[in-house]
């Protein structure tokens, strides 16, 4: 019995570390596929396409939405942010499991026409942490830094809508803890209706007699 | 924030190790508290009152309903089985996950009772697998291993009813994959709602400025 992956959704604040612990998830389980997605706002610097991202015009993107070849998309401080359609469901098929690392308002989305994905919240032990982390970053200017912290205070309010929140203190434990709870999800019983039905009707041979 | 346990059952047709995988995850590590059942059957060769069971008289059991002293109880192959309940819940206050192994009519009592108990079927991988480790047990005639086995074919009908399903087929693996189940359901949203509420008074310190 091939099994089908689990599809994931991480989100959380910026500043949480969500790249980092994907980074390390990836580096130390060889059974995930990282999405990545689309959007058209500017690469950082080290950023490359492909990689991080596929940058994409206005133009490309919404040519992208037309065409029907994204599960889900948001305008996010500006930009455009999605998910390509294609390589999430090619690699569930696979039996890998899909990590999508996107914002509350594609979550929310992508659970609703796939209601069986697993949604993780992954914050920083406390604000001040939180700030510190986006701070020491570097890679923003204060207005920036500033407009992420905002939004984090808004993101709060949407913690609930999803079915796990998970804690980033200590990377290692973290990691670990993620890996655990997303393989604890392939023995949830709505995602083994086959193999139940399997072993039913072995049983079956018992009340049969013999 | 001292947080409580999770309460766990763990169901699963007699002959699928369910005690051998209670044992090893009791032995292996010391966030759980195992609860012990009373019940009327017999005790079998080399089990011990107040270990395995706390076996009491019919009349014994009786008042203990009566007293409302058990979680549940149930009548299973002519003989009581309850939950003595006030061991759960001190174990649950001190931050314990409390396991009941306890057969399917029980777990639905207490499901409905306390709707974040999860719920936990082990089986082995096979029906003739099962067979053999009734049989290779030696402690039943076969009488009584038949009338489990055509009970089990019964329990089957059940299996979608509970939370995950978890193939006992290698003890160590079956063991972990336990352990990991158990202790990512303390990420669940639901059970963090003061975490959750604690977090999102921390970041509104930066929608209100500075």
């Amino acid at each position: 019995m091939k099994e089908r992956g689990v599809l994931v959704i991480v989100s959380g604040f910026s500043g949480a570390g969500k790249g980092t612990v994907m980074k390390a998830l990836m580096g130390k389980y060889d059974n995930y596929a990282l999405s990545i997605s689309a959007t058209t706002r500017a690469p950082r610097t080290g950023e490359e396409n492909g990689r991080e991202y596929f940058f994409k015009s206005v133009e490309e993107f919404e040519k992208m939405i037309a065409q029907d070849q994204l599960i889900e998309y948001a305008n996010y401080v500006g930009n455009y942010y999605g998910t390509p359609k294609a390589y999430v469901e090619s690699k569930l098929d696979e039996g890998k499991d899909v990590i999508l690392e996107i914002e509350l308002q594609g979550a929310m989305k992508v659970k609703e026409k796939m209601p069986d994905t697993v949604l993780i919240f992954i914050t920083p032990p406390t604000a001040e942490e939180l700030k510190n982390r986006l701070v020491g970053r570097g890679t923003e200017d204060e207005a920036t830094i500033n407009a992420r912290l905002r939004r984090a205070s808004e993101e709060a309010g949407y913690m609930e809508k999803y079915d796990y929140l998970l804690i980033n203190d200590d990377l290692d434990t973290c990691v670990r803890e993620l890996h655990e709870l997303i393989q604890s999800e392939h023995w949830k019983v709505s995602r083994n209706i086959d193999r139940i039905n399997f072993i039913r009707e072995d049983v079956k041979i018992f009340s049969e007699g013999e």
